[in-house]
């Protein structure tokens, strides 16, 4: 796959979308609101370079390029490569491709544009500080000094991305619609003998053929042992008898995420794997009652631990019982222990408890849900009944 | 999927590995190699926060760890959700596990060594400048100082990296050789009426029956108008008789990405179509020949260069001939223009030029060689004739 650009082709500008170009996604709305966001937090430029706030702030699905607002406009730059899929893609905003690095180019616009280098005080340009890297940061601000101030910023590009539009939040529920509609598949595909591999690739081929763009994370199919890992992608291993199989599992939709976890028996599970069973199930359960505006997450994340700790599980649900899901895997807010975050409808977020007994086994149970005026809704209702195969 | 950690799992040190986990790679010389460079580079101690870094440097596959490494000592640290993983497969560093961000643990273990807050002069401890974010940056400073001086380095482990031992090249070989595969596959499936999707189905399925942990990225299948994007993701778009197909894929095996690019016509191809096809298969053999040990990277590139500007079509060559490949799909060296890198045996580098002509159609051929004594051996020869399907 080729790397980098190099050569120049058709420097040019690319003014406003022509309607047919529109998908129905609110991007002058959502530069607009970023724009107006520019002022409160004190700055006069703001630079974005995480590719999945790029794609929600213009459409743009590449992954090098950068794009520079200001209280009037709206910049995109990018290089070579991209020339082609940036004309396709990109709306609301001028593109500019030329043969450098996409923040190259912004800093050179930012210097070609200021009222003189000595200019004082120095305009603010805002920065990812949880994106860019400090050899960027460097690179930057030797390029731009005198005349600007780099300033970190939480991005509110992220912050907007919390609350998800109405567009959005169809998007994510024919994702997880989509994501669903593995499960059955691998219901089909787990047997003794079979291998974890096996089971990934026949859900993956369901979802490639369903149109996906890709699978959300590495499909994780942890049978036996291997349940006791979290992250336990599909291996080699074979599915033996009398054990947990997780299943985690997400594709990626016009660019949103699904996240689902079930978890199986493969034979007939005893009293005791049945007990961890349900106790997960329970904690997933408090965890969804939870889960309603005004809440906080991090009092979600304490429903789901709570019930963990009274079955005396607490000490093996060692990980958070959620995160944030959009048009990244992982993104804001956190569903953990001691999180503010209050939630509010149209924030889209996984409830995920889970418990792991090093060299035995492990069980998860995770859906993805909407917040809602009431409460919470499930994107895509499946069963959590323990299910033995 | 779960993101984050949250309660203690047994915090305790693995001291050496024992020889039942070695799995032939040289993990405690890759660590000794970097140790050694600590002192010419005036570091008193390495920060190494890349994952790729730190699965050469001791075999962690996990995505979320920090390795630190002084002239004694080499330490892992990372969370709850790995202490399985971490026991499994870290080898030459002790493990510790605790509830926190792995970078934080490594600051407070800093703090916990050190002579003395005010001691002079300050610990240097070098960083990740090309990793690091601006935030993690931010907030080790604050943990750190006084007493500590962080320092931006470009990382000496992928310097190393950059020279492959043998055991790497023998995993590059088997890793291209599976990847090869896939085009047999796609051959038997790209047909007039075919979904490009459906081709990266097939693919992809074959690959995982192969035993892969994934795709080394998300395959590009372009057919038609869409193989003059560079990066045209394989999309629900239907093969057309007449055109290109750029096939771009690549796959995960322990750990090390293959990668090659192979375009079919579909159908009978013009003699427009030939001219551009043979010019880019020209060139690449032209890159091909002048990748041997002495010769520059930029060489090779402009090599490859040349024989498309004689052909008048070097506009249309877009981006930089080729990159290196291992851990990463994308690593040093660069293969671009003006690029001073001097080939040495055992680096492995792809060489991929590429004719894009907006609007109508593209043509790209790539192999990945293993710089040798006398030239560069491509890893999995595959023929590179004009295929009509």
């Amino acid at each position: 796959m080729p790397r980098s650009f190099l050569l120049v082709i058709l420097p040019r500008g690319t003014p406003f979308p022509s309607p047919a170009k529109l998908t129905g996604m609110d991007y002058q709305g959502r530069q607009c609101r970023a724009q107006s966001l520019l002022a409160p937090l004190r700055l006069q430029t703001l630079l974005v370079t995480h590719p999945p706030n790029i794609r929600y702030l213009c459409g743009f699905t590449g992954s090098s390029a950068t794009l520079l607002l200001n209280a009037r406009q709206c910049l995109f730059f990018s290089d070579g490569r991209y020339t082609e899929q940036a004309r396709a893609e990109v709306q609301g905003a001028r593109v500019v491709i030329a043969p450098k690095a996409p923040l190259t180019m912004a800093a050179e616009w930012l210097h070609g544009h200021s009222r003189g280098r000595n200019r004082k005080p120095a305009t603010v340009v805002g920065i990812e500080g949880d994106h860019l890297t400090l050899r960027e940061h460097d690179r930057l601000r030797k390029m731009l000094r005198p005349g600007f101030r780099l300033r970190m910023t939480a991005s509110p590009v992220e912050q907007a991305r919390m609350v998800k539009d109405s567009d959005e939040i169809e998007q994510m529920r024919r994702s997880a619609a989509l994501g669903a509609r593995l499960f059955a598949r691998a219901l089909e595909v787990i047997r003794p003998g079979v291998a974890e591999a096996e089971v990934a690739a026949e859900m993956e081929l369901t979802a490639r053929r369903s149109g996906v763009e890709g699978m959300s994370f590495p499909t994780i199919i942890a049978s036996g042992k291997r349940s006791a890992l979290p992250h336990g992608r599909a291996s080699n291993a074979v599915i033996e008898p009398g054990g947990f199989v997780v299943c985690d599992f997400g594709v990626i939709l016009t660019g949103y995420c699904s996240d689902m976890t079930r978890t199986v028996y493969v034979g007939r599970p005893s009293a005791e794997a049945r007990r961890v069973y349900d106790a997960v199930r329970q904690a997933q359960l408090a965890a969804l009652e939870m889960a309603k505006p005004g809440a906080t997450t991090g009092e979600v994340d304490r429903a789901a631990r709570n019930v963990l700790k009274k079955e005396g599980l607490g000490r093996y649900f060692t990980h958070s019982t959620g995160h944030g899901v959009g048009l990244e895997i992982h993104e804001a807010p956190r569903v953990a222990d001691g999180e503010k975050t209050v939630l509010c409808p149209g924030m889209v977020i996984t409830v995920e408890p889970g418990v792991y007994i090093p060299g035995k086994w492990g069980v998860r149970i995770e859906d993805t849900v909407v917040i809602t005026e009431q409460g919470c809704e499930v994107l895509a209702p499946t069963g959590k009944e323990l299910v033995a195969v």
